[in-house]
């Protein structure tokens, strides 16, 4: 097993789009009309259509399963606070830091921030990792 | 607000295939070869494909954004334990459940059962229920 | 069975995009230029690209399979007259409304609406109610 | 404009797979469970997943806006009756035929068969012709 150690952090980015939401919309089944009726995004307190949140977490699954732990890693648990609307055409950067290592267990601090910097998912979770 | 009270209950449910586990990868980058990779997940210890735990979790947003609360819920927070694999060709079940109600926030006891009736994910969400 | 009487009435509603319309295409085969070749329809009559009759119909089918009757809905029948053009970035309504009720089978007024109110489909269906 | 008549006829076929269906339920959003979930379509009276009745009945779009008439034509009306079932891997033949014509609108006959050549899908559609 590769060796992690506290503070070890990796990083994944990505604009979300239109093909975005509406194809978690497709897979998920959530189709709420914030997300994917424009007429009345525009019309609630958010003015704009906004990404599913769990669309947006999805990206810490992509940090977790490709670089820390990447491949081998079985996801335990994900606590997930969802701080701050993220609109289409928004670019986020998801983080997961190592918190603590305890054999093969890992926690993990999870965070997605908007191109502004702004935190808009604040988080933790834990993982093992498994060599096959 | 349309009234909602402790043990309010929705379901939303589905077969994952791997129609989804391939447009989820798409989407959220996360190309774990357990997900993706057929002969690295047949020499895993799970021994073939295995649905993102995150893509299974994305059943509770449909339940929570179409039906309880439905339209109007904003998303707070959601808390995930990933009891055991879901694989390609399992039909899940997503359950939402009022657990209190305070003003305009719920608390929801949020599972996801396979077809075996075997709990797969565990765990809890906080929704506030807006009229726009 | 549920009870249905006459004027029941549910709705099912999106914001049609470009990437409902390349996905329409991809499934159904038709690459009609007025769909999918911006040059094109610039050209025609219409001015920009239009979305397929048959996918700003297929809403109907949500709102019938997912609503009114609901899961256990058996198709029978769906007639449509298409009365307008639907665009690309247009929020359409599909409402199904019970016109009549006859032991297992229902009878429905079936319509779809654009976001400034126009009737862009109209047509009936029939459906049967099945417990399994 | 391209002459038509009486008797003129093109077909387009397709074997509708898993990938059509979950296709057509993400962008439709009808996720009736005797298309999206196995263990219910196999409890129900058809015995296993059946594809949507218009995702069926959209490969007749193909027919009319790719070949009879084919690009340019505008679609007026389309009158569906859901003969059979259509499971995932039947692969089905959409037919347009010429019934009349008149200036520049055609009436047509529209059926799709399975490869059993059972009629699945009987109906008729009047098109009318454009040059752009």
């Amino acid at each position: 097993m590769r060796k992690f150690k506290v503070g070890d952090r990796e990083i994944f980015s990505k604009t979300l789009t239109e093909t975005d939401i509406y194809g978690f919309a497709g897979i998920s089944g959530d189709f709420n009309p914030i997300h994917v009726n424009r007429i009345e995004a525009e019309k609630s307190r958010f003015g704009r259509q906004v990404c599913h949140g769990m669309l947006v977490a999805s990206l810490i699954s992509a940090g977790i399963g490709m670089k820390l732990p990447g491949p081998g890693a079985i996801y335990l648990e994900q606590n997930l606070k969802f701080l701050k609307p993220v609109f289409v055409g928004d670019t986020v950067t998801a983080q997961v830091e190592v918190a603590s290592v305890d054999a093969d267990r890992l926690a993990l601090i999870t965070t997605v921030v908007n191109h502004e910097g702004e935190l808009v998912i604040s988080g933790d979770a834990r993982v093992m990792v498994s060599d096959g």
